[in-house]
């Protein structure tokens, strides 16, 4: 039924492969029905299926594997109908990218979502994700507001940035892909891997004032 | 600075009172520049101490509170903006109501939010909430692609009411203010508190059968 290219994504959840195929079958139908009109059955399985190899393939032990499968292929399906002009979706999107998606990317993000509510669409990927944000970003978020709680790092993929109307990089080199018509930011930020709390509460102020530079240039007034 | 009239929530957070001012203060700021031009920088600052005050007496141990805080003051100021009439939100709003806002409501959101996407605003609340969602309901939510692992109980608040276009209650008796205009809803569904996950299965298709039976009736081309 779904390829499992990844046999260490099964065994590590220590899930039956009958089971999982049963559970990702029903996410499949369920965006199914959800996408109706925008894109047919068999595109929403192949998204569901790669979206589950993607995230399987980053960790040996996650929690809410499914879940977080069906939240991922939502997201990506979602772009995509952006990005080929099958929505009506007005709403400017913001795709923040580094390289583990576990510190930088997150937080501006979180900020970014606070500040501007429903008038942004907001995005993060990372070149190189890993299993979980920083636990020490989590903790710094929490402290100004912002709740990472359910924030799990996922991979760069092409129709997220084909959505983005402004990609803002840190620290990923050249991964992001390059698309004409849409505004690239570079910020100079440090990575908070394996650095203390205190630290990390710098880079997050640090973040956070860009994010607050960049919502007065996308908004007039706010 | 600060009313503490839960002393409870400071002392379980294991946070002096003047950090604790200090973040929900920056809280304050950060919401009151999202909502500019909606509500005073004093009806935000209103919200977000009311609202740590309601989580915080919920329980003695809590991850997480300032950004919970956040997030549910977020959600009341955008429904007390649609309540008042002060934004141009288009979409249907749909509130589900339970005792403890810990299983069948929030099985339910989750249903709706995954199926209707975008197209419907869905919110849940308690008429006794408690501190955290029934672990065996974020299991069984995530075997069907739901994630429900950064859920939270919360209180039925009256602009939540007010602002939902249908209510559906789940066992809560009439604990819900009634208000003209709105649809109500009432599903007999059985309470997973204490359930083993299989019954907890079983209640979670049933909530998933009520919630189709709704978008269908909600949508008419789905």
């Amino acid at each position: 039924m779904w390829n499992h290219p990844s046999e260490a994504g099964s065994r590590a959840l220590d899930l039956s492969t009958a089971v999982l195929d049963r559970q990702l079958e029903q996410i499949a139908d369920q965006l199914a029905t959800r996408f109706t009109g925008v894109f047919s059955p068999a595109t929403v399985r192949r998204y569901v299926g790669e979206s589950f190899d993607m995230l399987a393939s980053r960790s040996r032990v996650r929690r809410f594997l499914p879940s977080l499968t069906a939240s991922f292929a939502t997201e990506r399906l979602t772009a995509l109908a952006k990005a080929e002009g099958r929505t009506h979706g007005t709403v400017s999107e913001v795709l923040f990218v580094c390289v583990r998606n576990a510190g930088r990317s997150q937080i501006a993000a979180g900020f970014l979502s606070q500040l501007a509510g429903d008038r942004v669409l907001v995005r993060s990927a990372g070149s190189l994700p890993v299993a979980l944000v920083d636990p020490n970003v989590v903790a710094a978020m929490d402290e100004v507001g912002v709740f990472l709680g359910a924030a799990y790092p996922k991979p760069l993929t092409d129709e997220i940035v084909r959505a983005a109307d402004v990609v803002v990089t840190m620290g990923c080199g050249d991964a992001c892909p390059v698309y004409a018509g849409k505004r690239y930011l570079d910020w100079p930020i440090e990575d908070p891997e394996g650095k203390s709390l205190m630290e990390v509460r710098r880079i997050r102020d640090q973040i956070q004032r860009q994010v607050q530079d960049l919502v007065a240039e996308l908004f007039v007034k706010l």
